[in-house]
């Protein structure tokens, strides 16, 4: 097992040097083909091929993409790839056909976050020199889960599994962007069994969550004030200031009131305005997103949001214009799926805590797959590998106890034989 | 007169197609240099021999000047040039020294606005085809006010002026930055008068103001905000929100109360912060300034503003760091020189109305020249060249009429024969 | 039933019609002692007798208790009554003994709130002619809560009951003042099991919650702003002004950030600042509360408040004093109890829909007195008698159906008698 | 002169303890008209006489004009004053006819503040026992004016004085109210001259200013916010919240941006809202007011304060009315007057200092008065007389030196002996 352990860990190192943000993963998507192809997939489907024209969101303007593709060329990210996700089309989906049986899907998604990674010698991924080389970070965990994936195949290869396994390698989960695309392209349409999994969630290595639910609904909003420039000194009476615009927008948004349906959220995560210290701002930007526990609550919170954002820009004499962005549904894990989860945890090794139900309390767009897979008859399950992470998901510190890695192989792997001998 | 109009006109407009802000005048001064090795002047200083040392304010960062000299050096700026301004020290004066009498200095500046110019076919630089080439805008006239110096400096040396003038062209007034450096280099200790320039200001073609008063003392702070990040669905009570600091902040900075003793200004020019829709933002930057009539009003909003900032910060659990920048006194225009201005005004070509004071009612690093000379014996006035403008100053539609060319180069060259007859 | 139905109902309009809020139960209290003297309780205790010295919260100024005592003596409250509850010590605690058996505890509540009822036709109050004769209102059902200690008291007196029946008629519910004084005065200490009720809570008529659970923990507080006058025309820049100060508080009070472990809330309920419209603002005061699903919730809330009001102050350069008022804590219905209720709920007239749990979502002083009585080993459970509500609970509209008044005696009564039957 | 200023201090100390705000100035009306009485003038014209009918602004409700009613009853204001009064028709004014000569106007206030006076044994007033016996203040010096205008028109009286003299002893100055209604009277339309006078305003005992301009124009608002009530914790998101709505307005009310044509102020001088903690704010409301330098700049405020109202309050679902309140033009002093009372100044006793103009920075609703003298051909000034204060108006501490008592009689008596000379 030390051999198999010394590659997952060699593969995520890789991968967390190399962080990659949203539909920006060209080196990520390039270093995964290169894994599969070695593994000898049956079928292997590649950028565009995986994701349904005109559905993706949250997509980064034009310069951006071609900022990251060059550097992703820079690396060493392989021609044909590079050419197969050209334009931000990034992830892939290995299919592996082992004669009858049930169609398992396996769901990890790929890409970082655009944060900057700590440089504290306290830092493991810095002390051990895979600290990331762009700007980017893997703060989430998705580099063990890019391992997983590529960890299960290999297993699911080896073993005497009968039945089709899909493993999708789903980019730009965290701007909830890539979920849809994946779910529409009807690659997972005649799934049995889905299951999705997450690395850390403030549960310990050595723990494990067979069923995670409480997904927030989610909808993210960008809210662009125009108002007139004036000079700041001769003549501010005729200005009409587009940041006193969004910092009445920003306060209001945080204190949309509390709904007593359940928990919701507002983010105001990025702001901008302005363009010098004597000029009346004329353009200011911010980016955000709302949250409930449910669809309405969601609902609830975008209502709200959008008064708050009309009227700060009439209060100030401004224009605004709000555009919605990715929006994901909640979902819940099947009972079903979560029983086998939960008795296979019992006998891996690693294992000593096995959490049948937890809430997630964020979003995730992997809802859309296990939407897809339940609305046409099939069972999904999200579960979660537990690890000992220094700082919070998100946070610069973050960072993945290695020891979780094969627990999170064995468990998936496990499930899938498992899986496999019920006959839905 | 038609020829010097279309030569004043032609150096203005390639002026206009070239602006560089605040501390990356490259080309405009490599462009000044040419002028002025053509008219042949006494003695030339540039850059650094302009400028004392540690006393520049408001100098961008080392990429954004590096940006501006590649720019500059691709236009064509002289490699000489180059070399005696790089790192951002712009800018130049030159020495016209013609037998006994009294020395004369006249102060322009020469940097342009980091703002786009419109590109509506109404708006003549457009429909002309000298619409800015980079991404600033002289979008304050200074296009118009280094015309002024050259011009001139021309009409004078051809004149039977007796005496020693000093033209400078400053750098960086815009953000407040170049005065204070021109002054403590010393170059106007010796000026027994001194012009300084501005045109329009509301005024219209062929009006004229000989003395402008009013000047607002100004400060520029910068004040960072740091919190804590945290993820904004899943524990959202962990995170200290810099973007919610800076946003109670702006809406309190231009909430300070007024004051009975006069004019006072606040201005949150530039903001941002965050770095990602799902991140609760740890960091947020807010650019501005505070103005008043008197030092003595920009210390009172100065101080509240501080306030405003410290107690933002500790509202939302976040830390504040504010930087102080440029700032600039006020000043006031001499009888003695303003009736000089006045009683030239009348006989000038194209002027048809004569204002002998107004208030500019905004700041400038010129009162730092001001001081100096008026500390040292000297007297000063700062004038106004109407000009018809389409769009206000530091707007996208700002455009200077060129009929005010030839009636700005009139009147201070008459203004300074006339000084230069006079005995201090 | 149906002479009880009108007992009840005549009763409670009474009630209705003399709404008297927190502290001020002086007419509701003598109404009280009058039925418990005609039903022949056999121990009495009015007023002081029922409340621990210095443990009553959120009571009013002098001179509006003295209004409502004067008001309630006015309307032909009992001499004897006024005296024993002159102050503020309002309240009545009756004890019925009948032989061996269990000490069972209920607890109703008796106050009012501070709000105008509807006057319109459709407002049946006000079409029957019961609708409020002062400024006060029943507007969260406690005049129900009444007549179901009336009528329970009544039908156990009548029944076989064996054992010890103590009712508390507990004032000033709704300003969280109450329940910690009649804990505190141990009248309820040796109570086996404690009953609590609550009217409605958007659960209709003939539906029964057999146990609540739920309660937000809550805290109360009052801030007070202390700036500086100054003529707001004349000299505004030597003020230092309150109500911005409480302007900023209340914005920021109300964003700050939601949490990851639960429900939160906030309330600025009542404000005002000022004192005429040209003077800067000089006083400011914000009465208001914070609440969390756990104490540690309502702790973060409190903790976060305070560093609100405090900079908000500072901001403006005011001082604040931040008064902590009423707080209670969270509390759980006991399973051995809700079993109970449970099963007696299934056979009471009028009741067609049982459900075992659900939250309040509110704050309940109650949970001072189910904490007592399970801290000393005891059981406790708060039950729910639904009735169609037209209005919500706290405005002008709502209303409670007496259809519920019958079920609510029948229920209580049923599970009285059933808990005193089991030996604990 | 020691025996009339014993009269005087002795005057204006019983007015000082007896201050009555606007419209309720009962009992300073009967000692005023007491005082008119045994002087002996020509005509006495007694509240509604004063006062043309519909143009009183600012006038408080019934019950509080009921209440001060009743208290200037107790205290023993005449019957037949207290009839001709009723209703709030306050103010009187006194006419001297002595043959042949110009018509000249005197215009003092009367009416004090709603405030506090302070109680400290260093405030004079407290020390020497005629501190406020009600809850209003005289802190701004009219019990002063009162007593310039009772001495003056003795004086005048005991003079050889030809022509006319008009003393009106105006109402409700302080809430912009009575100035436009005696305007409106018509009572001084014949003036050929008109003196208003005010004490102190930060000038010294001993200095006088002969001109007073810089009024600001001033407009009264009130703006009531109506939401949906709600149950702060059981359902916070059910409700429209008018506190937050109110909040938000005041922090963009004083956010306004400031104006390049002079000064400009906004104050929002009383606010309340919500009635109980748990209950999410239906009802708030401000009081407050916006000023200018000219009529223009109050226009800006007051075009910029609605679209604040109406934004804050669609920014949280509520309702807003806006009412316009009290309203008060600019107006500047004419040489012709000042040049008299500059000369006469320098030759009363007392006077050391004597300033020709100086900037009023409050409202005043004598300009109604100079107005409307002004149109019809007549001159009219506003002088100071100062007084060493040691609070500042409106403050707890404002006292009056009544050394600025005799000086203030002495000038104005002066100031009219000496225009009655002149033939306009």
């Amino acid at each position: 097992m030390s051999a198999t352990r010394d590659r997952l860990v060699s593969l995520r190192r890789d991968l967390h040097r190399h962080p990659e943000p949203a539909w920006r993963e060209f080196w990520t998507t390039s270093r995964i083909v290169d894994e599969l192809e070695d593994l000898g997939v049956d079928e292997l489907y590649v950028g565009r091929e995986v994701l349904a024209e005109g559905e993706r969101t949250g997509v980064p303007d034009d310069a951006e993409i071609e900022r990251w593709y060059r550097l992703a060329r820079e690396r060493g990210a392989r021609e044909d790839v590079l050419e197969r996700t050209a334009g931000g089309y990034t992830g892939a989906l290995a299919v592996l056909r082992r004669g009858e049986g049930p169609t398992i899907g396996l769901r990890v998604d790929i890409d970082a976050l655009p944060r900057e990674e700590s440089a504290s010698e306290e830092h493991l991924p810095t002390a051990e020199g895979f600290r990331a080389e762009t700007d980017a970070m893997h703060a989430c965990g998705h580099d063990a889960h890019v391992t997983y994936g590529i960890g299960t195949l290999e297993a699911v290869a080896e073993s005497d599994f009968e039945g089709t396994l899909k493993v999708v390698f789903q980019p730009a989960e965290e701007v909830i962007g890539g979920g849809r695309a994946v779910a529409e392209s009807g690659h997972l349409n005649d799934c049995d069994y889905l299951l999705s999994v997450h690395v850390g969630l403030d549960h310990p290595t050595g723990e494990v969550v067979a069923g995670i639910d409480g997904f927030l609904a989610v909808q993210h909003f960008e809210a662009t004030f125009t108002g007139e420039s004036a000079h700041a000194g001769a003549n501010p009476g005729d200005g009409r200031n587009a940041v006193q615009a969004l910092a009445t927008a920003v306060q209001n948004l945080y204190a949309i009131p509390r709904h007593q349906d359940g928990a919701t959220r507002v983010n105001a995560g990025i702001v901008e305005g302005g363009s010098a210290t004597n000029i009346v701002p004329e353009h200011a930007r911010v980016a955000g997103e709302v949250r409930g526990a449910t669809t309405e609550l969601k609902d609830y919170m975008a209502e709200r949001a959008n008064a708050v954002l009309e009227s700060a820009a009439a209060m100030h004499g401004c224009e605004v214009r709000v555009d919605v962005g990715s929006e994901a549904p909640s979902a819940t894990s099947d009972d079903a799926v979560v029983d086998v989860v939960e008795a296979v945890a019992a006998d891996v090794a690693g294992v000593d805590s096995v959490v049948r139900n937890d809430d997630l309390g964020g979003s995730e767009d992997a809802t859309f797959l296990m939407q897809r897979v339940q609305d046409r008859g099939g069972k999904a399950a999200y579960l979660c590998v537990g690890t000992d992470h220094p700082g919070g998901h998100h946070t610069a510190t973050f960072d993945v106890d290695e020891d979780s890695l094969p627990v999170g192989v064995d468990l998936l792997t496990g499930a899938i034989l498992r899986l496999a001998e019920e006959r839905p």
